[in-house]
């Protein structure tokens, strides 16, 4: 479910749901900007090396390195969203320091399907990697050249449209085949790693559909698959916490249907725009029911115009409708899908909640359906939309009280039977943090891997390596640490700049500025101070004036006894006098800056 | 769910799990320190009249008064812990200014059970209400006054015991009387207001609890209270949006025992210390299965400690043994119950987690229990502390695996059969967000309750007024915006505070200070830059020499035609010239301040 947010189309901006507390930091180690070596040892000889160089502690980032020989194939290149630990920051994305160092023997980039945790990294690292060959279904290229377009000087992208009937020759040594697979934005597509030592195979999210009898469809790609000679399964673990089978996306289908059939007035729907499939099935219950429809918020758009060029559905003429035509229309023929189920502030959703709409205002037979997952830290800002959207007197039906919504990702009882299928040697559990990957070598163990063949990888940037008979860990790792995306720069955000972020936005900061006359020592006029986010500054006149009063003695006490003045001593004095004052007075820790000017 | 941090005896320090998004801001509104009048209208002759202070748009801070002629009672005083646009702050009470006006009519604070959603606001109000008595159940007096030590400076308080065959005259009109309720804490109780129009009841927090065969339990006493002429019932709304029934506790306390008596190594339990009940319960769970109980965690030693002196429990001799000494005693003998199940720093599991407990190491035989809910917004940091105790070994068992934790809180069908059982003519959902009071409003007139004689509060501070035939909403309001306890600070921490704090977390602050000749407008000296969070300074060389030469040149050409030098003006030129030249660099956007020196 956290999923969801990485398979947005464009990165809404995404709202945090709680204030940092004083001093307060969960455990997270992120080496930044370490000298790491440039040349990395080669692979064993007749071994196959696999690292995950993300997407093996967090949620996102996934990119998976396979290397043979000479030859490296790269499996995906997503982002992570911003946790936390790093305040301000856009995005973060995978460190590819190995292989810039080895980007002659990459011999491709493969894309398992189009959403951004596996294609959002690509502006930002492609180039470094020496702009190698993308492999990509029709779809997931169509994404990733639209949003190439959004980096004007990033490099042209060289993208080879495949389906899952291609097979690549990757360098001397390795091959790339393909499968079809389920997941919530069409031709996603597992991936296959031909190598002299067996397939390694790699789904990339998955769920398998149930039909009304309990009967799984669309297995049949998983079992002829499972007859090869299958090395490794690198398997995902979104939801391998969940017991069971994930709801059908039909089952939701369905409940769309009979609800937009009950409803009389008009239809607003919020959902993710990463969710296609179901974009698209509802344009066609639409116009079933003879509703226009009007599509709101940018990525939606983006996306539905990416469907409609590839004929991945072909609308009735007059179905879409500009969303500034709305009011042509009777409410009864409306159906309205917009952007920003999730709260997001700007996105259309959020500004029909806030009558900041340019088109839409909610009136009370508007039916209000949220077709989407709370991502864990939305609580507040869902509330928000919840409680804007009520007052205003719309019904609102949400994941709560109706199945309207089902996870892209498969299940426990799902992935067990993916194992089962494919038969692998060797089992490594991928995407997710370490309980979940280490609750999914459980799940392989419980069904028969033994526990030798499978490798939980302990971090990112770990090197995995077998010779077909056994499997483990090398010695060696290789940097995996955050790449951190903010503004204009990649990578350049150093931890000291998140924590100063942090300490900020709890008491704020507190600058004194003294100049002295450098010949006497003496203070000339009075302390300058400047101070955001500590104390109210016009309410706090007295605290200021000792504070000032404080400096001054501080300073003209040190300097006083000091030919000549030690101006790093008398700074060091003063941040500790003023500090303890301030925290003695408020009880609140403002970062005490003091400058000091000689003239 | 999310109000079971509420509840913990001890505000643990909780942790934030998403970082602000630039420029982000969910709508809220509360309008800080405006001048309020001092004086309020008087209650219509012969009405009730009933104010929801805090609690109708949060979850928390709850406080509700009831009034009639010349008696005010209150019931409740509960905290709220911060949001997203509250960084930095510790607690947020309700706004007393009403009740401070009218402070000569209070006859009494009347608290419904010992959770700090309800007593967490007393130390800092009681004084603003005049030191009213306080009314509570033996627990809760016992938790009102433990928690009164932590404020040395604050009023002796005058506590009142009660119990639910107490009835309270509260001045010349109102008296109170109770029942006892179903929630986690013992001795909580359901509060009658008796009016000459009839009853005002609030039951508070409640769930009711079912037996095996589907009856509800306890309930005499709300089938008693059915009979009476009730008028108003105020009821909470936190699990309104649960379908059904909420989980037996005794369900909880059966797959403990089941999974305690099953279990052969150390038995590691993290939980919310506010969970009295099931802490006693595992207690006797430990005793007859001959394992020693380790208490660690402050507030989970206080409520122990509080538990005992009360005789909630009477342990047997040697069952309770210090921390220290858990390695005197076999793995299979060993039962520690700790604080810290939501991944707080510092706590307990935590502690554990992070190896840095003192007493506790994991071993790989361990059972790790974690017999709590996830907190909306604290995702983050169980994740953390599920992956560090999973990567030494230990069995953990959550919520999700296995049922092991129920909600405090009533589902809409308890909520429903609270509701036909009081009887009440008018019913005002209270505890809860707006979508909340909504859907319990809905839930109200679902069996029967006319919709005109059904309130939701649109917003704190409403004045709700009754005369027995008809209930509504008055023209005048009651300050009811937040009230932020910083530090030292109650109630002085403005939005334009909070606004520096959250924009400071996003890009940081950038401070240059200049100093300039006042006779000739030169620049003397380089101009000295001061900045955190937004650049890290020391591979930014060459950004800061460009900054500088702008800063120079800018200031030099303003005050090379000004005679005097208009200081304001140069300033504010400085600030918008170099914040923009920041943004082209970095397209980050620092809080720019200048400072100009004149000498």
């Amino acid at each position: 479910m956290i999923k969801k947010t990485h398979e947005e189309r464009k990165p809404e901006k995404r709202i945090p749901v709680r204030p940092r507390r004083k001093q307060e930091q969960t455990k997270r180690h992120y080496p930044q900007q370490k000298t790491y070596k440039k040349t990395y040892s080669k692979v064993g000889a007749g071994k196959v090396r696999i690292i995950p160089i993300g997407g093996v502690e967090e949620i996102g980032r996934n990119m998976t390195v396979v290397e043979y020989g000479d030859d490296i194939v790269v499996i995906d290149a997503g982002l992570q969203f911003p946790e936390e630990e790093t305040p301000g920051i856009d995005f973060i994305i995978p460190n590819t320091k190995y292989l810039e160092a080895k980007k002659d023997k990459i011999r491709g980039l493969i894309i398992s399907h189009g959403h951004l945790d596996h294609v959002g990294a690509i502006p930002y690292l492609i180039d470094k990697l020496g702009n190698p060959t993308i492999y990509a279904t029709k779809l997931t290229k169509a994404i990733i050249l639209k949003r190439q377009e959004e980096f004007p000087h990033g490099p042209k992208l060289d993208v080879q449209e495949i389906t899952s009937a291609s097979r690549i020759r990757m360098g001397k040594s390795l091959s790339a085949k393909f499968f079809d697979i389920t997941h919530t934005i069409p031709d996603a597509i597992g991936i296959i790693i031909e190598t002299p030592l067996g397939n390694v195979i790699y789904p990339g999210d998955f769920k398998i559909e149930v039909d009304a009898k309990g009967k799984p469809e669309n297995i049949e790609p998983y079992e002829k698959l499972g007859k090869e000679k299958n090395l490794v399964l690198l398997m995902e673990s979104t939801n391998v916490e969940m017991p069971g089978f994930s709801m059908s996306e039909k089952t939701v289908q369905e409940n769309l249907k009979r609800i937009f059939t009950a409803t009389k007035g008009r239809i607003i729907v919020g959902t993710f725009s990463s969710q296609i499939e179901r974009i698209i099935e509802m344009l066609k219950i639409a116009e079933s029911l003879g509703r226009k429809v009007f599509i709101d918020g940018y990525s939606m758009k983006t996306n539905i115009e990416i469907a409609k060029e590839l004929k991945l559905f072909v609308p009735k003429k007059d179905t879409l409708v500009p969303i500034d035509k709305i009011d042509d229309y009777p409410p009864e023929k409306i159906l309205a899908i917009c952007t920003g189920a999730q709260g997001e502030k700007n996105a259309s959703m959020m500004r029909i909640a806030n009558k900041k709409h340019k088109y839409i205002r909610i009136r009370p037979d508007d039916t209000i359906i949220l077709s989407s997952s709370v991502i864990p830290g939305n609580e507040k800002s869902i509330q928000n939309l919840k409680d804007n959207l009520a007052r205003q007197g719309a019904r609102i039906i949400h994941n709560k009280t109706e199945d309207i919504h089902a996870s892209g990702h498969a299940y426990s009882e799902e992935l067990k039977m993916m194992i089962k299928m494919i038969k692998p040697r060797f089992f490594i559990p991928i995407h997710g943090h370490y309980f979940r990957l280490k609750t999914n070598a459980d799940l392989a163990e419980s069904i028969g891997i033994p526990k030798e063949n499978i490798i939980a990888p302990m971090a990112n940037g770990i090197i995995i390596e077998t010779d077909g008979k056994t499997i483990q860990p090398t010695k060696e790792t290789v940097p995996a640490n955050y790449v951190m995306v903010d503004g204009l720069g990649v990578g350049d955000v150093q931890e000291v700049v998140l924590r100063d972020r942090q300490m900020l936005s709890q008491d704020g900061i507190f600058v004194m500025i003294t100049v002295i006359d450098s010949q006497t020592g003496k203070v000339k006029n009075s302390p300058d101070i400047i101070s955001r986010g500590f104390i109210y500054l016009r309410e706090s006149q007295d605290i200021l004036k000792q504070t000032r009063y404080l400096i001054r003695k501080t300073v003209e006490e040190a300097t006083g006894k000091m030919h000549p003045v030690n101006i790093d001593y008398v700074k060091t004095l003063l941040r500790e006098r003023i500090a303890k004052f301030l925290f003695q007075k408020t009880k609140r820790r403002p970062m005490v800056l003091p400058v000091i000017i000689e003239v």
